[in-house]
């Protein structure tokens, strides 16, 4: 089935706010065999929301909209549509309880503006928004369906999975099936990794195709095949996956789409290790990664961002004489960061990082992006300096990705190291 | 002058990859008068790709596009920008140049899947990418203009301000002078805020434009202006500012489009104060917001992730019958841990939190979204229980916001009492 979606707001066209709603659609829709054609950004006019719909409908069987829907001057996309689909606006007595009910929950005040929200079109079909006050929107014509939601990624998301995308479901079925398989590859630019892979690649059925989708320091490699028949489709995939993954060889990471944090969460739960991390440049940025992961509190004891000096040294035991001699930005501090975490912590595995995320504090010795990452366990240490390119933030996200990939390879090193035959 | 974006990449529709380059170039063009009228994303097809940029000409005197310029298979921009636009694929000796430059910068080899890099369209003129291997193309159509630009984010963001931009101003004049003023405000529902505003707004000369953009725990009123009398323009805009902050009385936080971290960092910074904090359910967020600011390390000491009891004991002294007696997710728990953390690095300012930010842990008494946060300083500590909705994303972020925002507050406050008569 063919999506379009249309993110409708003059907010997103001048860049103050990304439109994260297209991405969080279609990563529910896909591996369900809905394929998203396009998505419009329009702004908050009645001209380029028409417009836009107009556009989608010739491509698409469902057009699905985000944003407008808000109760101040700026939102106008119910009148458009009410223009487009036909009837009048009404206020609707059930919108209206919901709006109340949420607003109560909240502990706000019904005023007339979130009032004015019950007022929908009367050629629509009203989904109620158990989590916000804009009303979701089911328009038809013909065989074709519109749903208008609310631009809040939160409310579009929780609705969208729960209410709308099961009635789209029903409303439209279809024979032919899709499968994905996804892994996680690391340490090798994409064009080598295409050299690699492409005499495979070249020989892979018509009807399967591999996607390069790199990310700051990591590369996810999808697999995707559509086929009527899904024994022959789930055999093949299996086998041409078990093909991509001899061809990766040492650069292969992990199976699946996961994050650097999951798949070191991963990596701990299954040898019962703990985790503490120590971080200076990229300041608290690789807890907040792990912790982001629902049950993370099972392996993450905890850690330090240790911004000063004096933290560093207060908190991780670090060596006033080391810090002297060698500087904050230095392999012996990081080592001694990352082993400062594990017993502040009592964790198993300790992650340190001191660097230069810039623009200021570099120098010709150490530049911007000169980072020192450190991994401690029971038995070894293992640090490196890097040299990230780009600004603070890339600068950050580079530096904490590679501090938890190094943190995967270490639990498994470790592993080896203890099963091996003493 | 009006732009059309044109984001290229299956990636980008199977929500994989956010695109974020349209919000860079947007929010990098609008003060100087460029509109952006619509956003288009489409997959990697030939056709799509030609018929968004035959949309985007009929409205837009420049086309941008960003993507498909990696070295790989599935990204065929130029080819289809050749067929468009005329000319044969040749290699470039420049770029191929500049393409060996960039990989010996990164430690990388040449290969030729990068080395095919250098092939480009003779229909167009190349502007060297000086931060990676894919070359930007400007092609020309009558009076319109396309730049077809590369899908990494940091690339796009870099080669756009430092030449793109230029160039296109050099290409492009406008008489229209355009204006902005952003404020940050806080503690009131968008709703009810534009009731607050409606008579005001209902009254402004209609060059003028209140643009309402919320995010979790803020909102931010942009007023926008456009007129071809500069003077008049600034000066209308002023009056109109300065009446629209006394609308929004005690809701109103600060001055600009600043985030909560450079909010506190601000106030920190005019009173001399430095910061620690001390995160449970945050896990480290709020510091990495922070420390995301460059410049940051002035005010901003460390932190401790005190994700186990153990931690919050051991690094932040928390009371251990304090912890058995009230919980981890209690007022006196995370009043002690912002003490705590104070004590530990040595700062003025401490921001604790402690809650259940789920799925799991929740229980009737402390429901999943149940934050405490506590502020504390020289003279006092304040602190607040707190029940955010949605998912474990929504509420790190709802609580992160929060702490900040009452750390601003508690500085302010902490002033006041400094500057009150003894």
């Amino acid at each position: 089935m063919n999506v379009s979606i249309i993110a409708i707001g003059d907010e997103l066209l001048i860049g103050q706010v990304i439109d994260t709603n297209s991405g969080d659609i279609a990563r529910h829709m896909a591996p369900a065999g809905w394929k998203v054609n396009d998505v419009q950004v329009v702004a908050d006019s009645p001209q380029a929301i028409k417009s836009a719909i107009a556009r989608a409908f010739e491509t698409s069987d469902v057009v699905l909209t985000t944003g407008g829907l808000g109760p101040t001057k700026d939102d106008i996309t119910k009148q458009v549509m009410c223009e487009i689909f036909g009837g009048e606006m009404k206020e609707s007595p059930e919108v209206l309880a919901n709006v109340m009910e949420v607003m109560e929950k909240r502990g706000l005040k019904l005023n007339d503006l979130t009032a004015a929200q019950a007022i929908v079109p009367t050629s629509c079909k009203v989904i109620q928004n158990r989590v916000g006050t804009a009303p979701i929107m089911w328009f038809e014509k013909g065989s074709k369906v519109l749903v208008a939601m609310p631009g809040v990624p939160f409310e579009t998301r929780e609705m969208f999975t729960s209410e709308v995308f099961p009635m789209l479901c029903r409303r439209f079925k279809t024979d032919v099936n899709i499968s994905h398989r996804t892994m996680m590859v690391c340490d090798i630019s994409e064009s080598l990794l295409a050299t690699k892979l492409d005499e495979w690649e070249n020989a892979l059925p018509p009807y399967l195709h591999l996607a390069y989708l790199p990310k700051p320091g990591l590369i996810r490699l999808r697999l995707d095949g559509q086929h009527r028949d899904k024994d022959m489709l789930e055999m093949e995939m299996d086998r041409q996956y078990a093909k991509l993954r001899e061809l990766t060889g040492e650069h292969f990471l992990a199976d699946g789409d996961l994050t650097p944090a999951e798949i070191l969460l991963n990596a701990l739960a299954e040898h019962g290790l703990s985790l503490a991390t120590a971080e200076s440049c990229t300041g608290g940025n690789i807890a907040h990664m792990i912790t982001s992961v629902p049950g993370s509190s099972v392996a993450m004891k905890g850690g330090v961002v240790a911004y000063s000096n004096e933290v560093k040294h207060a908190l991780l035991d670090v060596d006033n004489d080391t810090l002297a001699r060698f500087g904050a930005v230095s392999i012996p501090v990081v080592e001694q960061m990352s082993k400062g975490a594990c017993n502040a912590c009592r964790a198993d595995i300790g992650i340190a990082t001191s660097g230069i995320a810039g623009p200021g504090g570099g120098s010709a010795e150490k530049p911007v992006g000169t980072v020192c990452i450190a991994v401690s366990t029971p038995k070894f240490t293992i640090s490196h300096t890097y040299h990230f390119p780009g600004d603070r933030q890339r600068v950050i996200d580079r530096a904490s990705t590679t501090g938890l990939i190094m943190a995967v390879k270490a639990v498994r090193e470790l592993q080896a190291a203890n099963d091996a035959p003493a």
